[in-house]
């Protein structure tokens, strides 16, 4: 059970001003604002001080520290903000980096709280914040949806019939430890699940492999190996999809996996283009699998 | 599906002569030994060649390569063997230092099979073959108890309320990914698991987290984190229990975690005295869980 926080704004409004995009560290907020700016909507960034990237600058962004929520509520009011998207790779943040305004500090308890718990307990009480102050809160997926990875294959290469059963029974595998929130990925060789992803993230959970294979734990030669990302089973959709981008493809192709599989349509791929000509020239296959569920 | 290999050698024999520890590679075969030398229980050492410590000589071992079944069972028919026990750490071996048999081969297409499914998948087949040919396979805890790791505190500092809390989850999250075989043991921050084992074992899951604290991705300083291990739900016993020694208490108070908790009389403890000795000196707890289930 979250706390709702101070008292509430009142029923959402229905404003008609832009998506403010509330930008986290990484690529992804970039890849955001470009998909909604060719698709014409308009987006109002705002920037985490010492977390986003600082090249958001060149795309106007409002720079605020995490803890002044005081300052963030008042500029999506003066901007009439019809909803906001929480976007980008959130850090434990430190508390002196937070600059707490008077606002910030009654979210105080509520916050420390939740980053206690986990990843998602941090996210989850974040969104709800927004949610009460009349402002919906709305995913990546659904701002920029032509970032959602699509279904079947994506690259050239063709995915084994022997990947995707290992990817049925990997996903099933990812399912079981949803309730534990450890991680959203994992590498299977074969039928067998070498590596789950922990607080290391997918980069340390492919670069063990690459460890592995060199130590000998893993068959050294020829590519091998499947990597494995898609949602926990009830998470909110809303913050925190699993995301891929090129960097993630050559990392996997370094490490001699064979191919790449995601959740279809639940996990985002920043730069598209860029991930299939990486994949194309690795060799690597690359595939959305739709899993039927309801959440 | 197991094939149960070539022709069986009739129904199991009551033999009276020694127990043949057919022993893999580490450590565990020389406690086993000694903990039956102590309690006058009779031996007889087999060493795999190329998988087992060399030192093992001093016990007197036999040499077998482990394609060598045809020399291996006439040696335990020879010795009237009452039993045999699979233990120290396999790997996955070579074709060229297997040195197969006649018999050998009967049984390779059989194991090249299991190879290739999992860890239990290899054990469990090679288990059957013992027992084809009358030799029944016991557990090294049940031929050496003493080994085995009691209930409740083990060293002199007691474990936290809530790390017993933590534990309870992180078992549970370790018998959800049972069915997938993956990994015996996971280290949890609080109530946060990090770090779940995958092929790197043991070892390299504590030393992931020693890397994650380098890296600031877990808290740098201050004793934390708890290491558990345990056993599968439905893994035979009778292979492949769980084991630790001093040098993974030394590796965890390293890695800055503050204590471990094993399942009781499910993992082996290997050095005992040195194992306490070594989690007194550090101030890391070190705790025998009960679990009620059965198998």
């Amino acid at each position: 059970v979250i706390s709702s926080g101070p008292a509430r704004a009142g029923v959402p409004s229905s404003r008609q001003g832009p998506i403010a995009l509330l930008c986290a560290g990484g690529a992804l907020p970039f890849a955001v604002a470009e998909a909604m700016r060719l698709a014409g909507r308009q987006a109002l960034i705002v920037a985490i001080a010492g977390i986003a990237d600082p090249g958001l600058d060149r795309l106007g962004a409002h720079w605020l520290a995490l803890g002044q929520l005081g300052k963030l509520f008042a500029l999506l009011r003066r901007e009439n903000c019809a909803g906001v998207v929480l976007v980008g790779a959130m850090q434990r943040p430190t508390l002196r980096s937070m600059r707490i305004d008077a606002i910030g500090w009654s979210y105080l308890f509520d916050f420390l709280r939740n980053v206690r718990r986990s990843d998602d307990g941090m996210l989850r009480g974040m969104l709800r914040w927004f949610e009460d102050q009349g402002f919906p809160v709305l995913s990546a997926g659904e701002v920029a949806p032509e970032l959602l990875a699509p279904e079947g294959r994506i690259g050239q290469l063709a995915a084994p019939s022997e990947a995707l059963a290992a990817a049925a029974q990997g996903f099933a595998c990812l399912d079981a430890i949803s309730p534990f929130d450890v991680g959203q990925a994992l590498v299977s060789f074969g039928e067998r699940i070498v590596a789950i992803e922990g607080a290391e993230g997918t980069d340390g959970l492919i670069d063990r492999i690459a460890e592995l294979r060199r130590l000998g734990r893993l068959p050294r030669s020829g590519r091998d190996g499947l990597l494995l990302k898609g949602t926990k089973i009830g998470q909110s959709l809303k913050v925190d999809l699993p995301t891929i981008g090129p960097r993630t493809i050559e990392r996997a192709a370094k490490a001699g996996l064979a191919g790449v599989v995601v959740e279809a349509g639940r996990v985002l791929v920043i730069e598209g283009q860029a991930v299939v000509a990486a994949a194309d020239a690795a060799g690597l296959f690359l595939f959305g699998l739709k899993r039927d569920r309801s959440q």
